[in-house]
């Protein structure tokens, strides 16, 4: 097998002669070697690319500063990619210093190498299409970047979505199952006041439901990207006008109506969507977090719980007591909560790490994101098809536990008063009574 | 001094006999003695719970289970509190068990013995006035409290709205005053492309500036309330269609236009809503973080580093070296900004903490939300006033970074080529001469 | 009333004559008006940097710098601070920027002027007695101050230690009561094999116990102090082995033993031991919540909840449920752990904010970690008091969930081998028999 | 390809008929794709859990509860495991719920049938080798996994501190190399006073030499172990004394000095330690991001920053500026440690929602406590050799801002008292002179 030499400023690396990837990216798998997750662990990043570089083709055919051939070729080797061929060649760990340079440079490397083969050129001979001057002309990381991230996790938010509807649908499903089973409500972990089974259910339901639409609301935020700012958004080096026509192109070839920041100095080192965003996803892990714990607390016993509901088994408990089934589905949903909490904090600091005209942490606020984004969807898909679509409840138990409960002393307070019906209830519960043989004791 | 005595379910306390609040707010007061923040540090807090008391009493009245003496009474005492009266009565601790009950108990024991005295009666004769049965009739700490929670959120939003316009103002100002003074833009802490002091000025104007449209936007989340809903959102003890009485009162009597929640059980223990809001203030926090570090290192030196713009000195720096000034004003902002982040993560878990039918964890979050939003708008007027309004730049100092760096080498790449333009840039480093000069002496 | 009129290098300031602090602290508390948290708010800081400065006085007289009728003075003065005096003259904001200066000035300032009036003076006749020149002798800022944060830290330690101590005993109490009381053992919330009441409250008091000793060890490290090392940690503007002698007198002053840090330098701006002390408070906050939400799961109920411990009744409930009683006790201690994580949060960002030799952010970290401390300690004296000195078991309810649960399959296992015990614990669960009847009807 | 099928309580499980691992194996992939992170990922988990199976294999023979021939083949089949073999084989996802009894299962099995095909057996005949009964004898996932996790964090640590020890000796090599060249000190960004770049660079080498010891002293805690208390720590099912002889058999195959936790009820809930030493890596990632904050600093240029030092370039820094070179080995480094911070919220939180006698969130803190110790280990090297190694000063640069700096200021305070020198230094400042010449305009 031969090598070839690539060159650049810092001197010379010697690659496989037939390596897509080029000099930058070496280098870059070499300074990089903290994770072990490569870009193409998220496929809709390394689709992201695609799109952007695509988009910027177009954008710089039609000012006129690309050559048509080079742009023909750059959007053919583009559609390849979202066709879902070539990922595994970019491959540079998604932890890496300088704010995204490495992951940009994986991409126009790989690009233009793949351009060249389609031109009957040998991989590395960059002067019939060159990484930097042609596939990503008019552009600089500091613009490609922050866009293929937004667009990345715009796409990435569907499925998401999708997952979030099917559990609600779950949940729904459930409540309209267990509509007329009356149970004690609890407040503090101490019996309140009556509701049903159903109630509850459909509360669990309404409350993921709510997210969806405030998912749906912030995601909008993510629609404005500051492609066609290239270096710190003053678009030097970019033809005029090219930031209109880039970001049309980008909507057209994606399907989604990106528009231009108002401000792409602002736009380029600031990273307060992305925060947002996680914030939005922080609020569903802390919901589903709750909700699994509750599913955990209401299905506790079998026999010294409360165990008014039953989830479906789906593993043995206990590798020592037989017969132990233990809520595993609620339990890996609330770990992957805390992942997308702590996740969230990694994101904050990052992105009060930015510095002057850029954020140079973006890579780790972009692993951390798409990786809440993953877990969350897959932690719900789970929750849903495992757990939550084959719930029971214990009809005999609810209807137990709430006659034998003192919650009825609520409905006296406002015939007897707060205070005569808290004597009574205190009575009840020092003779082990009921609320009527107490109220009868003390002549009320 | 006399004292007078009042009874619970769990005994007597002796109490002064003119003391305004009872025998609930005395145990509370003995059981959370934690933080030694009472209620009224935050003033909006207190008329929150007047506007709510009062909105219910009106509700009661057209509902027919309050005698019209009573709530006229109970009205005129909120009217007194939501004038600024009797705050100090409302001392229990901000951080306090029982999901708020305190707190609710403490209000309802104020107005009912201050409407005891307007009625001629002495503290303590409920017979004729009573916490329980009167001043919180047809309600419960569940809904009063998250209503009032939300209700005091909202009307301490208005002062930070006003703190985070002027402050785009003043960043405004100082981008129209140093709109013509070019300098070196940076990324990465590396020198970059040209830019002027104003964008980057302005920059830090629109980062702000959308912050307020989306605290605005996700305020508006905070006008869905649960009363009504009482103990756990079934509205047990209250009277048909007494919800959206209640609410529409509320609104009526605040200005705000609240809404009741579309499912109250739902409503009753999740806290999305605030969980949400604290990750706006977050990223209020990180974007003003940021922007304070970015005013430490242009103004850092004054002679050993960038020195691009000077912070008005408001304070001498060094008790040990004379003459330093410091950059204070933005360092206050910045330890702000930490507390507001760990505020978050404090809020996040206290709302993961709900259990079935309440979030027992109410009160941390209520206190760390408040006090979020007030430290954020005092560190803001601050830096506005004692820092952004009175920056000045040293146009010299711009000017001479911009003409001996290396910028202008990314000129020369659309036109030499980037490989061509990369050697002549390490060229001038190593020669420590200019772009042009380097660019001759390569014969390019 | 008259003024006295000061001034440094930014201009003058008029104060009312016979105030003890001075134009640095007159500016300060218009520059952070923050947090409303005064100094004095902590008792022990303020009382540590009059520490400090009684031992730099001390060294400095035997250093010759200082005159011995000066350094007398200071010394005098200090005591009185000691003792409990003047504490409200140490008034600047605890959220402060100048990474501390203020709080250092207003300590040398007060000290100055108390000197003044004791030799006869007016406060602010500096010529007498100088708050820079004699009070800061051979000090900064920069090493008064993060030593005056671990003297505090450690003295507020001691108290905290008896906190858990005393919390340890309540529960050893409690184990004592309760240790012949066989319950179910619950992993997962499922019932798993048997243990005593006695067992499961011992190891409540040993999981505290653990945190005593890892909390003296730990705050070892604060014993290491940079005094002298004064700007930077060079030791500029002391005399040649002060810092050994200022040290040694800070020792005998305090009666703890300090020692210099090994580099002085790296002291200045390092807050590592600081985080450290906070990550031992987190795990303290850690376990003390876990603990509560135990007691609080336990004593669920009363009728529809697990119910094997009855915790102390402390104060009405609710509102508007009559007789109900709410484990308020470990809710509120719930809230302070979440609090002391968010702390946790803080401090980490602004330890990492540090800058080359100094962090401007110690003031954020001092307040944060002084909180924390002080709510940590109140929290277990208020838990041990009001609730678990008073816990009570529910003995018929432990025996009778042991009875009806399935526990018993575990000793079949051995001796059936585990995959027979798992079905005959199937079987009983689906007939709802015991293991024994299951056992016999599967022909085992 | 022929199957064979696996029944448990729940059902049947169709498996390849060659597969090692089991039905519970089976069922667990497919109730948890959650992170696509198999355990395999961290060999030394794997390796840990090879350990724990030999010594209990060991403890069972000495206790004559195993048969010897058994024992043998699970000893034999845990040597290949430790010699690297058979890791592939473990593949449950690393987020998984159950406590980690997926993951212990996994190894059961995995061991079984390894064994059986050594015996001459078919896999899956567990009648001559039994997952449970044989190779999980006298044992249970919760003291089986957190001994496991203990030994495997224990094993990461030797390679972590022979990376601190690397970047300490880097960091004393360049404080050799530096220590004559005197340079401005910084606090707050301000010019300070005078330093050597080897005090510095010094400060770097100590402040994480520190943390070696810090490390060391505090992974000794996880040297008590929890082996032996089976499911709940009341020693279930495991012959008397099993404790004892299984810590020292884990002891001596290990060759750590593994104790017996004091109260094993305790240490089976308990994750305190691990939270303790998440908290430990906290700190060398806040101080190791605070270092490498200072290199971006102190490198800030190469024209217009502060540019004291020049880091070894190791990849061309921009796609769209020529010749710019970015500090991206420290950035990754940044990057790393906030990932380590947030992974430490997720620990905390995970480790307060223990319920009772077990924690079911284990599993979460073991997949991040393990990544962090990875990701700071590979980021040290990373930053030692392709960094820190390399860095160059400029003495130019360092003398010629210590010579136009103000610093000499300070020096005159002792001489001239603090305010005369206020006035110099303010003088020199408005003057643009040095403090020599302001002294003598200003008649000192």
């Amino acid at each position: 097998m031969t090598n070839r030499t690539e060159t650049d400023s810092l001197g010379s690396v010697e690659l496989p002669a037939d390596t897509l990837y080029g000099i930058q990216t070496a280098r870059a798998v070499r300074n990089f070697p903290i994770s072990d997750v490569p870009l193409h662990h998220f496929p809709r990043l390394v689709e992201a690319l695609a799109f952007v570089k695509k988009a910027a083709a177009r954008a710089n055919l039609i000012a006129g500063v690309l050559d048509p051939d080079k742009a023909r070729i750059i959007e053919a080797v583009c559609n390849e990619i979202l066709a879902g061929h070539h990922h595994e060649h970019f491959f540079v760990d998604m932890i890496q210093g300088g704010a995204g340079t490495s992951t940009n440079m994986n991409a126009n490397e790989v690009i233009a190498n793949l351009g060249l083969i389609k031109m009957g050129h040998v991989p590395g001979n960059y002067a019939h299409l060159h990484p930097n001057d042609d596939v990503n002309r008019s552009q600089s990381t500091n613009d490609v970047y922050p866009t293929a991230i937004r667009l990345a996790v715009l796409r990435m938010l569907e499925p998401l979505t999708t997952a979030q509807e099917d559990l609600v649908r779950a949940f729904r499903d459930r409540a309209a199952a267990f509509a007329d089973v009356p149970k004690v409500g609890r407040t503090q972990l101490q019996d309140a006041v009556p509701m049903t089974v159903g109630q509850e259910f459909a509360s669990f339901a309404n409350t993921i439901e709510e997210d969806i639409e405030r998912t749906r609301q912030l995601s909008a935020l993510l629609l404005e990207v500051n492609l066609g700012g290239t270096a710190i958004g003053t678009g030097a080096n970019a033809p005029d006008g090219y930031t209109q026509v880039a970001v049309a192109q980008l909507s057209a070839v994606t399907g989604l109506s990106f528009v231009p920041a108002k401000d792409l100095i602002e736009a380029s080192s600031d990273l307060g969507g992305l925060v947002m965003f996680s914030g939005v996803l922080k609020r569903v892990a802390v919901k589903i977090s709750k909700i699994c714990n509750d599913l955990r607390l209401l299905s506790s016993g079998p026999r010294a719980g409360i165990g008014e509901i039953r989830l479906p088994p789906v593993q043995a408990g206990s590798s020592i007591m037989p017969g132990k089934v233990n809520p595993v589905i609620p339990e890996v949903v609330n770990q992957v909560a805390y992942q997308v909490i702590g996740n969230d904090i990694t994101i904050t600091m990052a992105a009060e790490a930015g510095q002057l005209q850029l954020n140079a942490m973006e890579p780790i606020v972009t692993f951390r994101l798409l990786d809440s984004i993953r877990i969350l969807r897959r932690a719900m898909t789970t929750l849903t098809e495992r757990c939550v679509s084959g719930i029971e409840v214990d009809h005999d138990r609810c209807s137990d536990l709430l006659a034998t409960s003192l919650v009825s002393a609520t409905e006296l307070a406002p015939i007897l008063g707060y205070d005569a019906a808290a004597k009574i209830a205190k009575q009840a519960l020092a003779d082990n009574s009921t609320i009527p043989e107490a109220k009868e004791r003390l002549g009320y």
